[in-house]
């Protein structure tokens, strides 16, 4: 599991807007495409940088320009000045520990989602995507490169759904929903992880149970303080009265933020289930110290007293008038097998075994 | 218990609005069932399809169409276009993992409620019932077949009470007062269920009791996050300013929600129920280990002097006085008796038994 | 304890406003009282039924009816149709599960409140009362007879006081004052409960102190259950625009509203106290069972290695040198002793006893 | 510590508004003392009744009434008729269980406050003070005489401060900041049983330590329950848009909001602390179980194979080859030393000691 | 740690606004630290006091005056008169334990916040820092000296960034920004004693722990009850309508809010984070009891038997037919390793090693 701290310290004493990449280094380099479209139009292209890019602000087609991988510093200062972009956004992208949130900054709105990946070692990767939504163009960044947004970018070159008749705000809203739907994926695995434990606990549990348990509560928990905030977002984008979102599109952003409560809801599901686990493990773990503590006692009770007789007759005085009968031994093995007998018996009542 | 999650990740990567059925496939085939009535008409069938359906959205009659069953992504293409639905609207009424809600889309409104069946293995069944209420229609949208709405269509084919004399919007009410009130039956069920569990925990406390406690529980829990949001989806309802809802109606909207409020008290006093139940199981494990070790104490504090004393005089030392005595053995019974005497009044002082 | 519930499934499936009696049969038959006062007149009279009944709508005497017994459902029909009733409010009536409420329907408020009785098994019987206060007439209803009402009856016979000059809110002001005063007396017995089981729990802890503890506690979470609602419902009395609430008698039901809270906080108080006793409890538990071990342990420790020392005197080798020595035994019985010694020292020390 | 519950059943019946002590009967008889003062004026007396007293109403001076002791129920009648105060006041005045609150009755502002006491056993004493806040009158009512207002009173007699410049709601503020200050002093001397319980933990710590910790708590809860709506008192006192609330005096009212929250965060600050003290005495109790456990598994696990080895030389077999050797004692005392020397060793390997 | 709590009881009885320094003596005498800038003007000295001092009002420079040390109410008295500050403003500034807040008086506005200072004894130092911000100056009080401003004060004297051609606004901006940033530098140093503490519990569990665990809680507790007042008065500041704040700067005042939502996230995170590594410690503990007990069971379970059956034949009866026997002793050998090996397969068989 990322930690959602990423050495802020670095960065106390700087004047504020300083740029400097805080964050896992994930990428050597930024990788940087570029889409063009309209209704009519389609171009797409990879840039090596910026230096011939020209902002077509007024011409009629859309901009999609995604960049994944934040080490380029100058890049960042290069955007900026291209689409007049404030310090403080371009600070809060390089700074990976942003929250999930929605600001208004009347030319464009800037928005921050949280993205996770399934880790090899069961972890869970924590990815900080920013979203700048113009009249004409979109800006994505994300913190490394994958195929979350690779069917957006088929449908834009087939011209397959509504995507190509719309404006930015129906990317964006595109972009996000992706965001989103990917929890439900990152759900499934947690929901099998948590199936699979309920099977374990009920098979063989031990220690290694409680940290599983804990370790699955913890993604639970750090999902849902991503969850929180993100659902705020998209509620604030649904109710914003910027010019830059469309009535039409208000319908898809409260699809999303429908589904956003429902992956909460799931979280909270999930992390009722994993109380219920911890306590059927905790009394499993109390059970068994008794079901220990009832064989030491069943034992005991039974030989304690077995032993006794038998020192007794151990003893050494002269005059034991048992020890010289004929059948002393046999009759006190007899009464030593009812002694045990009667313990036994006793135990059966109280259902100990 | 039905999983609330039904693989949505399914869908990740679709276009929004895409219809994918989302959810259990309790039935094979979509089952429709239309009524049209005013209060001097009655029609009722069963069709195959909507080849042949006219929506008479002019006509002074009211349309109930009932759908069970959501396989058909056909049928609800067709639907959406008839009734000139909203693509999300059917892609929600599909994809059974819904919230409650209310929605007001200006022509209709859209409403979603949970019901619950209990299912013979002990499980509680959730099923996503769907309603549109527009102005001369109502449409129903189950997972499954069942009763539910049973009671409501012989009172409209009987013109019994005032639901022939009324609009859309008591009708409306009407299923929505079904399938609060089925939340009533659940929670017999659940109340006797918890009863009984009281019961065994007096007689018989195992760790049986701990998962039953759970699962209850969880039922609990599945319950109340359908009746939260279903409560504000009434609420929604009874303080809409859509002009299809009528003041008189709001009333009984108002009703309603009452009873969802009164069922939500319930939920919160079973959970306190359990809350006190498994309080008392776990003491009852803790006392039961007290027993176990009181048991082991007294029998271990009694033979081990008498062994020791039984010991000493199973030594071989040459020069042991009391082993030539004449009374030494019955003496030395004497004084074992006593040592046991002395132990287990010091227990019954103690109450230990 | 009465369940909250009542069976309420029995009324699934019938239309809204279907009168039936939903709740326990507290009396056989229902008592009518009717009193008619002004300042300077006053009748009071039981009636068998209200067939001769005539609502003075217009004179100016203030009409109070109190019906006790709520199983008479054409009773309840009648006075609907004779005071203009709408039917949800019967069916409210009759349904005594309903939280505290009050509902403004113009003409007239319905106000529902729950009372509370001790009963001799320890259990505490909840009644539902509800209070339509109209412009010159008060309906009452409760489920059984009892006192509660008495000195409001006498108030108004005697003249003592302001109610016979005041209006009809200042008499729903006086109920709801004896409804509230009656939590008092309920709740200083459950002082006088909990108060006793501390001090049980201070001279003999067992397992049914904490069934004591959880049967207390449900009965406090019975009370709040009602108490919430009705600050609420006190608070819209306080709060309405009603005609009927006049300004000068709001500070009277500020008054109650006060009283509200105080019990709320009395409620909850009590409930600390019993999460005090229960840690009073699950501690001496805990101690007992250390107490327990520390005794296996003494003994254990003190009697395993004398009972070895004499196990190795009781060895048969023929070439044992202690054995043939003329003090051997005694030697030994003072190993013996100095070794128990030690150890009781070593536990002095460790303050065991 | 006293209850807050006070016998209110007393009252159950009584019109509302009827004079009844309601408390317990801290002082005998009441003490009256009065002060009259503007700036350039000063008079204090002590006076037996009130019936030789004029409210100066028109003048020029600012009159304070403060009465110690509430037994007296007809001089509560006879301020109530000299400064027309609502019966509803004087009823709140005189039964003790109030909630700190304020209330505006237009001609006068009513504060209700509640000061508490150490007593020497321990307890926290628990008192009513009510504030009636004129516009050229203060009068106050406290349960018991103390040292609390003294200070204010020196300050007006010597005309030290601002008090003798300003109207009746900088003294009402006086008033009210030395009843908050008492609250630090209350606090500080429950920080030093906290700290000295912290301390007896860590030395020895033993059932009494629960109760003790318990007793905190509760305390602390009581000193809670009176702070919140005392902070809420006091912000509504400070947003209040009574003419009685001089704009100037604002600030002063917020001073006081200011302290009450920082009691309040004290408070929870003191809980927090009382929980981990419990979290440690928890573990303490367990972990000296453990403690036990691994005494008598030390001595069992050493002593009873030596007892085994013991008793096998201690058979009577005729054919036991060991027993004729020459060395066969010592060697098997040997065996036996070495056997508890692999045991001493296996426990010191798992750091048991 | 050190105590919020700061003997407030000194001040309980003196007027409001009498100037009384509360708080640990942490500097002997202030230091002065004077700064005056503007575009082109720069100018710093460190005053011995404020006899000389002229508030340059009019002038067109900002005047930083900066004060390390609360001891000197003399000096406070006199900067209270020179900048006209409310009585109240500068006894808060002295009573070290307000919590962190925003107050609007007209000509300027008054913050409190809170920094941290690591402490050599692993403790954690609380400072108050208010901060006065004018017109054309800034007050800035702190309890001791420290580097946290110095990187400002560079800034200011090497003209870097935009502060010096900004408002005071921007100046106090920069101040708080420091304060905010400083707690990372805080967490930073908890997260790598939380991650200690978690590699401890793996290795070697003891009770040490969880009294580190409870110290790491309350730190946490600590930084939190400092770190929500602060959120609100920064949000407070952010949409103050006073015309100190311009709406440029506002934006900065939002990114600081940011940061201290983030802090606050991590805060709770690191609480959830210290909650998993109780449930471990205290699982530990349980199970390490468990293991001890099964040792001691299997041992008893093993020797026991044997014990008895060497006692048997330890027994003096004249006839006992196995003790004549020629291999009698071998084959009571044989039996018992047969017992013996049985026993351990039954352990095995349950997984106990």
């Amino acid at each position: 599991m990322t930690s959602k701290y990423h050495k802020r310290s670095r960065k106390a004493g700087l004047a504020p807007g300083s740029l400097v990449h805080i964050g896992s280094p994930y990428a050597e380099k930024s990788k940087i495409t570029l889409l063009r479209y309209n209704e009519g139009f389609f171009e797409a292209k990879d840039l090596e940088n910026l230096k011939d890019f020209q902002a077509d602000k007024d011409k009629e087609t859309i901009t999609w320009l995604n960049v994944d991988g934040l080490q380029d510093i100058k890049l960042f200062e290069e955007i900026g000045r291209i689409f007049g972009l404030h310090p403080l956004v371009l600070e809060d992208i390089l700074n990976t520990a942003q929250r999930p949130k929605m600001e208004d900054y009347g030319d464009y709105l800037y928005l921050v989602a949280r993205n996770f990946h399934d880790q090899e070692n069961g972890g869970l990767l924590s990815e900080q995507i920013s979203i700048i939504l113009g009249k004409n163009f979109i800006l994505s960044f994300r913190e490394k490169e994958s195929d979350l947004f690779k069917s957006i970018q088929e449908k834009i070159s087939l011209n397959k759904g509504r995507i190509r008749k719309e404006n930015t705000d129906y990317l964006a809203h595109a972009l996000l929903d992706n965001i989103v739907d990917n929890y439900f994926v990152i759900l499934e695995n947690l929901e099998e992880k948590i199936e699979a434990l309920e099977d374990d606990l009920i098979r063989q549990p031990d220690s290694s149970s409680l940290q599983a348990i804990h370790m699955l509560k913890r993604k639970l928990i750090l999902l849902g303080k991503s969850l929180w905030p993100l659902r705020e977002a998209i509620s604030a984008l649904e109710r914003s009265d910027s010019a830059l979102i469309n009535k039409t599109t208000v319908v898809y952003f409260k699809d999303i933020y429908d589904h956003t409560i429902a992956i909460i809801d799931t979280v909270e599901t999930f992390k009722d289930m994993l109380s219920g686990i911890l306590d059927v493990y905790l009394d499993t773990v109390s059970n068994r110290l008794n079901e220990v503590m009832k064989i030491l006692t069943i034992i005991a009770t039974i030989f304690m007293p077995l032993t006794f007789i038998a020192g007794i007759y151990g003893m050494n005085f002269k005059y034991m008038p048992e020890l010289d009968m004929r059948w002393g031994y046999f009759g006190i093995l007899g009464v030593m097998l009812l002694v045990a007998l009667l313990m036994v018996r006793y135990f059966r009542k109280k259902n100990w075994f």
